[in-house]
Order: C-alpha cells, then structure tokens, then sequence
C-alpha cells in the first residue's frame, strides 16, 4: 500500500468511527448536533487520529478499536477549532474551506457545540471497547494534553496574551510546545498506551511527538505566509495583521524553514527503538512538514 | 450535629477539595488560573457536591475521599454558569454577587477558563484514589450528564432555542429536565457509584434526584420573579424579560409553588429504602426547596 492509498484508508476509518460516535443530526436537540458535525465533517485531514494509529501499530500488530480512541483527538482538535474561531477569539470567518461554525450557527450554538465535542470526547473514552486501566490512562493523557496547565488551553491563552508582543524565543517556544505541540505529543502516547507500549516505547513516541510538534507548528507558520487563503481554507496572512509571534516573525522565513526539516530529521531518530514497524509514523511525519496547506 | 452545621462542614471540605485540585493562581498562565479560581471561589453554595456525598454516606458508613470526585460536579457547575453568562448567551453581568467572569476578565479568557474547568473535571476523575472501574463509571455518568443527549447542553440549547416561544408544558419539561435536572441527578448516582450501591439503591436515588431536581428548578424560576437581585446575587426578573419559558410562566405562581412542595414529598418518598441512612438527603432536599437566594 502507498503512502497515500495508506493515509486515505485511516482517513476512511477514522471517519467511521466518528460516525459512530457522534449522535446523528436527528438527535434533539438537532440544532447543536447539526454544528457539531458540521464542524466534524468538514474535511479534516484526520493528523492526530493518523498518528495515534500509526503509533498504536509501531507497537503492536493489530490494535483492534484503536480507531475508536484515536477519533476522540479529532473531537478535542474540532473543539478547539470552534472556540479558538470566535469573534472574542481570533474571530475567523474561514475554516477548512468553509464559513466556521459561529457564521453558520450562531455564536450560542459554536459555544455549546464546542462544549459537546468536548464532553463527547471523554464520553467516548469511557466507553471504547477495552479494559478500565486503559481507559484511565487514556482519558488522563487526554485531559492533561487539553488543559490548563502546559495542554492546548495554555496555549491558546499564551497565543493571545502574545498578540502585539516583541516577538521573542523563549515565548515562541511556551506558545507552540502548548498549543499544537501538546495534543499532537498526546496522540502518539495514546497510541502507545492503547498497544501496551513500555516505557521505552512511550519515550521514543514521546520524543518523535515532541519534534514533529514543532516541526507542524513551524509550517504552519510559513503555511499562512506563503499560502494563498483558498489553498488553505482559512483566511491567510492573519498572523501578521494580528501580530502574533510566528516562527518567521522571530526567525524569518529561510531559518524557519531549516528548522523544519532539523526537527523532521530529529523526529526520525527518536523512531530508531522502533526500525521498521515505524515507517507509518516517519511518513505521516514527513506529509506534515512537506504539506501545502 | 444540626444541618447548618452538617451542611458547612460539607462545604469546607468541598471547598479544601477544589483548593487541591485545582491549580493555584500563581500556575503560568496565571490569567486563566486566576479566571478559573475567580468564578469557582466565590461563595456557591456546593449544592451537587453535597448531594453527592450525603448520597454516598446513604450507602456507605464512611466513603473515605468522596470530596474528591463530589468536587468535579462543582467545576462543571461553574463552567456552565460562565459560559451561560457570555454576551453571546444569556449575557449577564452579575452571579453570586459579583461581575461575571467576562466583565472582569474579557471574553476570550471567560471561554478558555470555562474550557479549563470542564477539562479537569475528567482530569480530576482519572487522577483521584479509587480502583479504575469506579473511576470509569464516574467519567461516563459526568459526561453523559453534561452533554448533548438529554444532559446539561441539551437542556441550554432549548432553553436558547424556547425564548419568545408559547410556553408549553412538554417544551418546559424538556428544558428542565436536561438544564438542571441531569447534572442533579448524576451528582446522587455518582455519589452511590462511589460507595458501591446496589441496583435498588442506584434506583432510589435517580428517583430522588429526579424530583429534587424539578423541585430545584421550580424554586429557582420562582426566585427569579419573587426576590430582588441583591438576595439572588444575580441579576433577578431576567426570565420574564428575556420571555424564557419558565414554571410561573407555563403554570403561574400559586400552581408552581404547590408543584415545587409535591415534587419535595416525592423525593422523600424515593428515599424510602435507606430508612434513617437518607436523613441527611432529605434535609438537603427541603433545603433546595425552601432556600430563599
């Protein structure tokens, strides 16, 4: 199987577990489920889902259900988009190529959707077909990742607390490692986690998920410079009209993009533990360094 | 010991519980820590927590640590009053006698602090000392309660989604039912979780917090119209401005109030299998009936 027929395939599956999850637009109250899914199913590319699976299989052979744990990073990642979205936010109109939920829905109806999702995630968690332990682990790795405390909250507050601010490393670093870095680390641990990984294994995906944290950020980055808005489906350029500090505003572009493919590199070597049970892993790796939007 | 006296000495150890488990002010970022701890320290009146221990000590002689899991029911408490408070939502200014958590720390930060709050209340659960089966079936009562289908969501989005509608008796079971009622209702099932009840007694005190519940929900409309914001500590008269279907609205005062008592009886009733076991239950009960802020 190809690379690209392989991601496709876990696309597929993760959507179906999704599908699953997620109560049907039918459910009453209708209007909340209707923005939940339309925010769900707008054509993700499904990163952290990928590689909670990727991970799960560098571990062990066949992780049964594991797309079932893995979708509950899609349903805190789509949360997170949502809230971080609206107009008290960064106020985008654009998400993945289509009006964002709060121009469709209201902004009522964004907040209580994202709250769902939210609630949903941990909802599915205690009800994924594996033992008790598991499931306390996972749901621990996930909320910490989410949280307050060093998880994606921190660093959706460090982001905007950062606006306007002389950019500078040492903020940079706080920002990115919390923000995106957090929850993508978190999808490899759970992976790892939900196979039996031991603890070698869970430092080797710790690692990997710490590069390649970065690495996604720094595109990301260069992404809303470079990119026009409809290759990205959001609205580009914001970052420097809302001033925020980006690894080209402290780095500028040629360094950013050398540092995106040290961190890639870095990424591989953590996998070594691993040899070839993690080509999966290096090659959604490499997609998200190598992305164009 | 007198109820008063029971009742504080619930709510200190409630209170000590939360100033555990939750991140002093001082945690970077401090504006959400400090956002979070502002809504949650300011004088509520632990009234789930207190179900949930007063129906765990119905169960079991002494449920060693219960505080720890009754505490999460106080921060989903908050994090639904600060988002219930947004401008987008219910825009309040006032609740429980001070400017809300967005006129003192903006929206955007009233958002994430809400977030944070409902993300540790899963985090706490994974984390707190009792064997991982209970802990699972506490994370699923919680976010079931919370949620989308038939919890605490469901029940603020009919209640968005009913102003200026007909009040109708079926619409207005619906809003309280999953508003109040749900969340209500999981703090006594938790509480039994915790302390190991048995089928019969999960039984009685679903059937308690169902009534208890609707008896809540009654008194609190009735509050809204009969007290003056300086007692209520929010802003009082807000249902009938804002046409929200409500008991005096669909049943008027006098009819609303004789429900609030019948409601009260019937959960007594429900207790009967705990005999003497439930005085402390019962007492609460008529507590939320007869509180007057």
């Amino acid at each position: 199987m190809t690379f690209s027929e392989y991601l496709n395939r876990q696309q597929q599956r993760i959507d179906e577990a999704l599908q699953r999850w997620v109560p049907p637009e039918s459910t009453p109250p209708e209007s909340v489920h209707k923005a939940m899914r339309y925010s769900l199913f707008a054509g993700g590319k499904r990163i952290r889902p990928a590689l909670c699976i990727a991970a799960a299989e560098a571990v062990s052979d066949n992780p049964e259900g594991i797309e079932s744990a893995a979708c509950t990073l899609e349903l805190i990642h789509t949360y997170s988009l949502i809230h971080d979205d609206l107009p008290a936010m960064d106020d985008d109109d654009f998400r993945r190529g289509r009006p964002t939920c709060h121009k469709v829905f209201g902004e009522a109806m964004a907040i209580l959707a994202g709250d769902a999702l939210l609630t949903l995630a941990f909802q599915v968690l205690a009800q994924i077909p594996c033992d008790d332990g598991r499931k306390v682990r996972l749901i621990e790795e996930l909320a910490v990742a989410s949280g307050a405390v060093g998880g994606m909250i921190a660093g959706q507050v460090h982001d905007i607390e950062g606006e306007g601010k002389h950019p500078n490393a040492s903020l940079l670093e706080a920002i990115h490692h919390a923000k995106t870095g957090a929850l993508l680390r978190a999808s490899l641990r759970m992976g790892g986690f939900y196979a039996g990984a031991d603890d070698e294994q869970l430092a080797a995906l710790s690692c990997f998920g710490r590069h390649i944290g970065l690495a996604f950020q720094i595109v990301d980055d260069l992404l809303d410079v470079e990119q026009p808005s409809e290759a990205l489906g959001k609205t580009a350029g914001k970052d420097a009209r809302q001033r925020k500090i980006t690894f080209p505003a402290v780095y500028g572009l040629e360094r950013s993009r050398e540092m995106a493919e040290e961190e890639r590199l870095r990424a591989h070597l953590a996998l070594k533990p691993f040899n070839d049970r993690a080509e999966r892993l290096r090659e959604i790796g490499d997609y998200i360094v190598k992305r164009k939007a």
